[in-house]
């Protein structure tokens, strides 16, 4: 859970009362690193050596649908291939049905029809298992078929019920001014579903580099609000740029010069996965333009009903000076 | 999570202790929108362009029952359909068993329940696939079938395990009176289900607009209590309309020309779905009546056992003056 | 979540600190009440009118296995009788495969073996639908069968992986006392399961029954210690009689005037469920003991392990006076 | 949840200021024990008497996969082999299709193999139930088996979804030096996987024992900082050994002589899972080195991205004196 003051990410058991974060990246490189986040909230990171341990179960909840439908494919024709070939090693007369003119292509596609009526439990019975040997390959067959879409079925409700945000970021983070002249640091966000996130929590570090010693160091950016109620429309994020805000007196030379890196963090309910979900984003220096001000995305149509227009969530106009 | 403290909605980090407060729902808007919460706990809001996602989960999760049992019935019939019209592409004379007099709709008929038979693993075998055609066709069905019931399956637990609350609440909110004579806003709700809600925590806002800008305004307002252990029975809850309050001197006329509209959002552990569950709602000025007080909608069984009248939660009567 | 301080539970809103809280089960009542809460958990209420839920996935989620396995196979029977029934009324000449004599019992059962075998998808075959009637019951038949295995998956997952603490309770309650004289209210609790329970909190309220009004007062006992790391063996809660304890000065007649009833909530983090978990328990007035002590439930083994006694969980001695 | 500040896991209701804490462990020993935490996560506890609950659940979703593989394998074997014999004993004769010689074992093969078909609702139907025995039988076993791969479904996907945290120690711990001196406890921990960890918590026991009366004394360690935003890379843990530590003034004498033990307790958001995981470790004081310093573990590929060497992680050197 974000704790409800966003001061509290730094440890409270700290002896000196810290003014830079270490949100684990990492502090000291003996040279310069890419963006810490990745615009997909990956991060820039690699492992080597230990006991790495890969999850099949996480790589298949996550990629992407076409791969994985590539993969269950694959895994379906090559055990039903091994199965196929298994029975054609026992010899076709253990499969009596099989009627069709003894070819060695028409002999495994025969063999292969017969395995996947196994496999799927279909069944039909015109060819049926005829000796020790093909029965126990075929209840093998059954057993490892029905094991196999049990997975299939976990698999599938994984993927669906995983929860996920999709947050839409406006490309472009903006240095804008409030009505009182203070410059700030601004990023719009909408939901792109129709569904509702509650409780939204928004948490904005900013990561610098030392240009000369390529240290990293990582502060916390206080929030004009961090957390809304609800958030069916788009929501604009606010770091006032106060004097004791890192940013203070930095123009885009600054920006560049140390790296800038403005790393966000959201966490809301959703209420279709009834489950937290969580979102990550960063802009670079190259991505935060400066002076202008974002122009109102939602309008409000004859029914009274508040329309919020995801293209216009990026559209930025110049500040009057 | 709700924070412990309301008035944690309120960014900490807020340079002026803020006052008012946007729910994401915005603030700005050219005309009087509809009310922000209808009572089923839906937004008035509508998405446009961008590259919005469309969730066929979600959809399907979240539709009734009928529909969805209308959904699944139709799905079936198409893909069975699509797959008899590919057996009678291949000839009818590759299902060996098929034997009665052939005519299109016979025909089809046939087609269609072979592909029943195959598509839900059945698989009598009377009739069969006597070629390569309709040998590879059906095994691509069989997958498919298998495939599409572990979908189901997905689908069936994601409904029946999503955790939803189903909370009444009183057709209207009143303002009642306390025995010192301060004002206070009260509505009152109870658990439709037999299950058990545990910490039950309650956040009222109150949307005003602005007659003049039509700018809307959301803020806190602060509970008698907001938080209750259990939730067996009725919960009345109280917002007292002290001097601080910004309902504080202000009447019926004055909640009209506002707009006025009480939202209100609750949340609590569901021992049923060992999950957090939450309700949404709110009250516009024609349902807010004034000077009534609620009647006590709960008594003792003969055998000491309370009963809540679910009936009886929304009856009110005067205040005497 | 239980708020990090047990104060919390009382709104931090209230006009007057308040001193009690009604913990959602009702305060004013026209005669006595059984116990708010059984030793299963359950509540002491009812509900009527209303648009009242029965959930049935809640009831089949609930229900003991027994039970649940008697509603499966009976669904199951009555199911295939009615379909049985229909392919009986379409006539057996429409099943081909059927040779046994015909009479109405052997008829139905083989009607009936004909419906299972199509139902759980097996589809022998010997016997397959030779009409068109026949053929779309059957096809109907085959879809309601995978979808029923589906649901009954979703069923048997949701029973299984539904988090329960099965906490054990100590079967009274004692007034005990101090190394410094001041009187204290104990209970202990172990963990039934091999599990463990991480980061375990409790919460106790005391329910005191005006006499006269009948009036029920809830107030929340401070405890010793609300919160342990780790739950590997045996619990001794702890509320410290001071002068600010409601019970403060009362003897046991006093509680059985006030017909007190101790109320306990726990919660905690069980890493097989990877979920929190809750447990509710009470001790009435005649379930509280007087001037006992606990005797330890645990002991070192041999090979330096701690072995942790549930039997000996209830066991007390006088205190010595 | 953990909580924010982690003086907190100290009850706030203690009547004296707690610097000891009982993390539920126990107190008070006849003898020595062993340690309180495994390297595995599991504690050197065992539960006696009661109603103990043996849950098959838990038993089946925490077993490693090969031993899962094999009770499913034996609980097939056994299932099929029942039912096989329940054939033979109401004779093969009622198994039309069964052509095989007659002998005892392969009559027991042609029941078994029936029985496997009609088990996986494979069905082929070359033999098939031809009595009423035969008949109730089958349906009995196809009505166990598609409840059976129910079962199993959920349980497959119970094992996969179960969300567990595979967090890389230091084999040791080491007390180290800050740049001002002040001596330090520190440990270093990696993620195995390729996941994300958000919002990573840790807090920090330390078990000591009296020498002489066997007494346990837990209390918390306060960290240098206990709590980092993303964890892609390593985490050194530090408690600063302050006047005010339990360790301070201590050399290894003292460590062994009170079998000193450090408690480590991890907590984070795991985004694959969309779960919190947690994880557990400790440090007999045998497993404690001093006068040593990490080695970093990470450094910059020629691509700009970071790569952490999870065998790296155990690498320190001495301090220079």
């Amino acid at each position: 859970m974000l704790p409800s003051k966003s001061t509290a990410v730094i440890s409270s058991n700290s002896m000196n009362p810290a003014t830079t974060l270490d949100p684990g990246i990492g502090e000291k490189f003996s040279r310069r690193t890419k963006r810490a986040i990745n615009h997909d909230g990956s991060f820039n990171v690699r492992r080597r050596g230990g006991p790495h341990r890969h999850d099949p179960y996480q790589w298949l909840i996550q990629m992407d649908w076409w791969p994985f439908i590539g993969v269950v494919v694959v895994f379906f024709g090559l055990l039903n291939t091994a199965f196929a070939l298994a029975y054609l090693a026992l010899g076709l007369d253990n499969l009596p049905g099989v009627t069709a003119p003894h070819n060695w292509w028409q002999d495994f596609l025969s063999a292969l029809f017969f395995s996947i009526q196994t496999f799927t439990s279909v069944g039909y019975g015109h060819v049926y298992p005829g000796s020790n040997g093909t029965g126990f390959v075929s209840s093998l067959e059954a057993l490892v078929g029905v094991l196999t879409f049990a997975l299939a079925t976990g698999l599938l409700y994984g993927r669906f019920s995983r929860p996920t945000a999709r947050i839409h970021f406006s490309h472009r983070a903006i240095i804008s001014r409030r009505a009182d002249g203070l410059p700030c640091l601004q990023f719009r966000i909408a939901n792109q579903r129709s569904n509702i996130l509650i409780d939204l929590r928004a948490r904005v570090l900013l990561k610098t580099v030392d240009p000369v010693t390529n240290n990293q160091q990582y502060n916390l950016l206080p929030l004009e609000r961090d957390f809304i109620s609800f958030f069916p429309l788009s929501w604009t994020v606010v770091h006032d740029i106060t004097p004791d805000s890192p940013l203070h007196g930095l123009g885009p030379a600054d920006y560049e010069a140390q790296s800038m890196e403005v790393i966000i963090q959201l966490k809301g309910y959703d209420d279709t996965f009834a489950q937290d979900v969580h979102a990550r984003n960063s802009y670079t220096h190259d991505e935060i333009e400066w002076d202008r001000r974002f122009i109102r995305a939602y309008e409000v149509g004859d029914d009274g009903i508040a329309v919020v227009d995801l293209d216009q969530l990026h559209l930025t106009e110049p500040l009057e000076q």
